[in-house]
C-alpha cells in the first residue's frame, strides 16, 4: 500500500522536474563551432559510461628515438570533460631531456612524478622557483607561469600533470618565437637576441625571414 | 527648433550605438543545443511581454490523492531566465508529506512558507541545520546540501522556492541510488545499508540489479 | 566486528578529509570590510540553525500613512545569504501605489505576486515589456533593466520578489537625479527635462543646485 | 645533428598537443546566434592580421551639423573581441554640447580625454561624483551607473571610451522613458516628473501614450 | 654601449610597471579568515620554491589495520593552490574495499588509476555510469554527481584524483545522513530507509536521535 | 500635499534598502592583504570625486635620454579600479624603440595609437599576427599571447593601451628569462639558445648562474 503510493510520488515528482535535471554534465559536440564556454553538449540519449573514461594513457606506445612522450587528455580527444574545467596529460622524459620552456596562459598546472627525478619551476619577474623532485612529489606552476621540467636523474622519468582546464592552450617560446615568418631583425630587437642566432633558431624551429 | 535638433541627434546617436544593444536578455532557443553557458538566444524579434510571465503557479490544480504538488519554473518551460542566473518553483505539501532528501548540486535555494508550518533543514559532513518554520519565514539551503522539507503541522502547506541558477539540477537520493541498474551488493557496500534493504528499495522505486 | 572496523574507517576518513570540508557556506561577518566577493566569513563554531532563517518578512507591521512597504532580506540583514548569489525583498503596495522607476545594476528580479493586481513592466532601448499580473504570476526583470510595479486594482496588493545576487544594488531614478547637489542646469541638459520640473524635483527628493 | 633531432622532437611534441592549442582567440561568427557567452567561433583558417584591426576611429568623418560623433568598437563590427572582455568608443563633442544621462548596465567604462575640456560625473543613490576633466585625464565610471558627460570648455572635446565588456548595452535615459508606447500618465506616476513634461518628452523622442 | 643603454631600459621599464606585477600567485595566510574567493594573499617576500611542492603523497605510511588511505593535498596543507582552482587526492585501496558514496558538490573529480583494478561510478537520476578500470586509466566524475570506487581486483589498488576546486568539499552520505542528531523517524521519512536500518546505521556512524 | 508624502515615502523607502545600496564601487584598501578577488573596500566615507580620476597620464615628463616610457594606471595607482576589470597605460615611443615581447598573462590589451607609427603584433604556436598602425588605429592583443610594439615610423609614437583587469601581470620574456638565478645551461637546454648568447644575457638583465 505504502510502497503503491511512494511509486506513485516519484512517477509524478520525477516527472515534473525531469526538464530540469539536464545539464549534469555537457559531453561535446567536437564538429559544432567552439564557442567562449567550450562546445555546445551532444544529446546525452547516446552517452555511455565509456565516454567518462580515457584509455590513451594506456595504449601509448614511446618507441626509443622518441626522447619526449606526450599524451593529452584534454576536450579534444575526451570530450565529456567539456565545461568540466580539468584535463590531463601524461609525459614521459630520457634521460637529459627537458619539456622547451613554455606557458599555459590560462590554466594551473599540478603535476606529480610517478617516476624517476624531475627538475621543475618557473619564472616571474622577480624570481626563479625551482625543485629536484623525487616520486609521488606534486608541484604546481600557478596559471600563465613560464616554466619547464628536466629529467635530471638516472634513467627515464614519468609525470602525470592536470590542468585546471579541460582546453589549456600550450605556448612553447621556442616555436611561438622562430617558426614564423615574423622578419629575424624584428625578433632580434623585441629579444634582445642576437640576430645571428635568430636566424639560427628560426631555421630549426621552421620559421622564415 | 531645439526639439528637431534633440530628434536628430537621437536618431543618430541611437543609430550608432544600436549594434551595441543587443543582449539585454537572452531568451532560450531550447530547440537549439544546449551550452555550458545555457542556450542559444532567440531573436528579439518576436519576444512579447509575454515571455517574461509564467502563469503555471495559478493553471496547477492538485487533486486529492496527490501528496506533494511541484511546479516548477525553470528555463526549460520560462525561456526567458535563461542566462539570469535565477529560477522558482512551487510546492504544495499535505498533512504529514515530506520531500525526500536530495541536493541541488549548482544552486543555492531560498525558500518561503506561505501556509502552514514546514520543518526544513540541510545536512553537512559535521552538524544539522534544522527549524520549524512558519507562514512569513524565509530559508536558505546553502548550494549541494543534502536536505529536506517536511509539513510538521496540521492541514497543507505550501512553498515557494527559488534557486540562484536558471536550470538548478535535481538529485534525489533514493532516485539516485535505488533506481538504477547498479548492483545491489555494490549499492550496499558503498552505502553500508543492509543489501535487504537495498533490494527492497530497488524494487520501490524501479532499479534493477 | 564489522561494525568497530567502519566505525574505525569512517573516524580516519574524516579525520583526513576535515580540513577540506570548509566552505560549505559562509556566513558574513558585516564588521570586517567587504570586498569584491562579499564579506569574509565567520568562524563556523557559532554558527547555528537560526542563521539560515530570516524572520523580518513575519515582524514587518505597516501602519496606515505608509503607502510602500518594504522588507528587504539581503545579506546585510540576512548574513547566511554571503556568496550564495541569492536574496529576497517583500513589498506591499496600497491601493494605486507605484513603486517608482529603479534599476537593479547586477541583479535579475524575479518576482511573485501573492495578493492583488499588479502591473510590473521594463524598459529597453527599443521596447517596453508590461503586464498585468494576478495573484500567482511570476515575472521577471532581466539584469539592469530600468522598471516599475503599480498596484493597478482594487485594494492592497503584495509581491515577493527574489534576485540573483545576495547584495542587490537599487537604484532609484529619482533619488540618482534629484538629491543631490548636480548644478539643475546640467541635470535640464543631460535628460532634456525642463529645467522648471528639475527645480521643482530637486526640491522634493531633497537635491541642492 | 643535434639539430635535426630538435626538429624531429618538435614535430612530435607539436603534433601531439596541437588539438589542445586551439582557442587562443574566438573571431566571432556573428552571423551565428549570440549565446550567453558570446558568439561562436569562427574558423580559425580565414583569420588573418586584418581582424585584429580596427580602422572605424581613423575613418569617421563628422560634419558641422553632427554635434555628438560616436564611433563605437564592439564586438558587433570588431568581432576579434568576442569573449575578450574589453571594447571601445570614440565619442567627440561639439562646444556646450553634453552625452546624455545613460547607464551602461554590464561594464565599468574608463575614458580618457585627448582634446579640449569636459565635465564628466555619475550620480549613486547619496552622492554625485563629478569633476572637469582637461586633455590627458583619465576618467572611471564603475558598472552600471547612471552618467554624463559636457563639453565644458571652448572649442570641440574629444575621449575615447574603453569598457570592460566586448558588447556593452548602452541605456539612454530619455530614450528607455520617453520613446515607448508605456502610458503617460504611468510614466509620469513612476518618475514624479509632470504629465504634462512628459507629454511633451515623448513628443520630443518618439514616444506614443 | 647598448647594454649599457638596455640595462638603463630595463631598469626604468620595470620599475614603473612593478607595482602591476603582483598576484602572479596568491599563497594562502590560513591564518586570516576565509573568504568566498578563498584565502587572503601571504606577502610574497617569505615565499619559496617549497611552497610549491608537496612531498605528503611520498611521506603517507600506512599499515596494514587501515583499509583505505586518504592523503588530501588541498589548500589548507598546500597553501600555494589559493585561487588556482586545482588540487589532488592520494587514494590506496586494500582488496576488496571501497570509498563510500559521496559528492564534491563544487568540483569535477579527475582520476587515475595507477596500480590495481578499480570499478568507479557515477549516479544521475536517469543512470548509472560505471566501468572496471586498469593501471593508466583515466576518469571522470562530473561537478556534483554522487560516486564511489570499489578495489575489484587482486591485491591493493591505488589512484590519484584531482578536483577542479583548490578547496573541494567532500560529503560522504553516510556521514551526513547518520552520524548527527536529526530525529531518526525523520531521516526515516525522508529516505524511505526503514527506520531500524537508520537506527542502526546512527548507532555505526555516531549518531543519535 | 502631495510633495510632502513623497519625501515621506522616499525617506522611509530609502532607509529600508539603505543597507542594499553598498558595493557601487570598491575603492581598494591598498594596506590591506590582497586576495585572489581583489584588495578589500576602503570605507566609503572618505571617498570623493577625485578617487575616480587619475592625472598621471598628464603629469608624465620623459627626458629625452628615455627611450620608452611608460605610464601604467592600475588598481596599484589608481585604486577605484578595484574589482572593475579595466585599467590602462600610456606608452611613448622614441623613433625605432620598440617594447620588449612580452605577455599579460590573464588581460587582454586593447591598444589606441594616438601619435606616430606603430608596428604591432603577437605570437600563436601557428601564426604571427602583426599590422602596421597609424594615427587612430585601435589594435587588440588576446589574453595571454606575446606580443610585441615597435615605432616603425619617423619622430616619436604615442600609445595608450587599455586592459581587460584591473591589476594586469606583465611577463618581459628577456626578464623571465634572463634576470635571474636559473643555471644557464638549464635555460640553454630548455629554450634552445647557445649557452654562450644565455651568458651574455644573464650579464645583461642582471641575471646569475
Amino acid at each position: 500500500m505504502k510502497i503503491i503510493y511512494i511509486i506513485f510520488l516519484f512517477t509524478v515528482f520525477s516527472f515534473t522536474i525531469s526538464h530540469a535535471s539536464v545539464n549534469d554534465f555537457c559531453v561535446a559536440d567536437l564538429k559544432a563551432p567552439n564557442t567562449n564556454s567550450g562546445y555546445p553538449c551532444k544529446p546525452d540519449a547516446n552517452i555511455t559510461s565509456n565516454d567518462f573514461i580515457f584509455h590513451g594513457f594506456v595504449a601509448r606506445k614511446f618507441t626509443n628515438y622518441i626522447k619526449l612522450g606526450i599524451t593529452p587528455a584534454t576536450v579534444t580527444n575526451f570530450p565529456a570533460l567539456n565545461g568540466l574545467g580539468i584535463s590531463a596529460m601524461a609525459i614521459d622524459f630520457d634521460e637529459g631531456i627537458s619539456s622547451p620552456m613554455h606557458t599555459h596562459p590560462d590554466a594551473t598546472q599540478l603535476g606529480l612524478v610517478v617516476h624517476g627525478e624531475i627538475t621543475a619551476g618557473f619564472l616571474t619577474p622577480t624570481s626563479v622557483y625551482s625543485k629536484v623532485l623525487k616520486s609521488g612529489d606534486l608541484f604546481v606552476i600557478p596559471k600563465g607561469m613560464l616554466h619547464f621540467a628536466t629529467n635530471s636523474g638516472k634513467g627515464k622519468a614519468k609525470t602525470y600533470v592536470f590542468y585546471s582546464s579541460e582546453n589549456p592552450r600550450t605556448h612553447i617560446l621556442d616555436r611561438l618565437l622562430f617558426s614564423n615568418s615574423l622578419p629575424s631583425n624584428l625578433v632580434a630587437q623585441t629579444t634582445f637576441i642576437d640576430l645571428d642566432q635568430v636566424k639560427k633558431l628560426k631555421s630549426v624551429f621552421g620559421g622564415s625571414g
